[in-house]
């Protein structure tokens, strides 16, 4: 069994609405020594399998099918064994 | 400058559609040996300040008041300085 993070972000240069929505949100709360407002996803798989180099293949082939979108977005992946 | 993560999940026990719609998405595609799939948000936010302790109740409130819900999220704060 392993599990794979998968950390999705926007490219350097893509603009981010739900991070500037949420930065003037920041601000209108008072906090505006808050100066700019980044949002991430996670996804968090659990992957039945023996093989480490299957398993990061197949995460692979799901993020550049499903989860990301690569004109927009860079990723990484982080697998690790678990019991 | 500091620099804080807010990594924001939902408690064990609340359901997380999203999840459950990329995991039949990823069984559609044919990794059926995926079994869970969990989504978490993560903020990151780019803080002017020089007191750690101040930036972290800060950014604790931002969270109560703004980012998540306590009813269904649980969340972690890092806080990192920044030159």
């Amino acid at each position: 069994m392993f599990e794979a993070t998968v950390t999705i972000q926007l490219k350097k240069g893509v603009s981010d609405p739900e991070g500037v929505n949420t930065l003037k949100a920041i601000h209108l709360l008072g906090f505006t020594h808050v100066k700019t407002a980044k949002t991430i996803r996670t996804f968090d798989l659990l992957i039945d399998g023996d093989d480490k180099a299957k398993v990061a293949k197949d995460v692979e082939a799901i993020c550049q099918r499903l989860l990301t979108n690569p004109v927009i977005h860079q990723y990484a992946i982080d697998i690790k064994e678990k019991e």
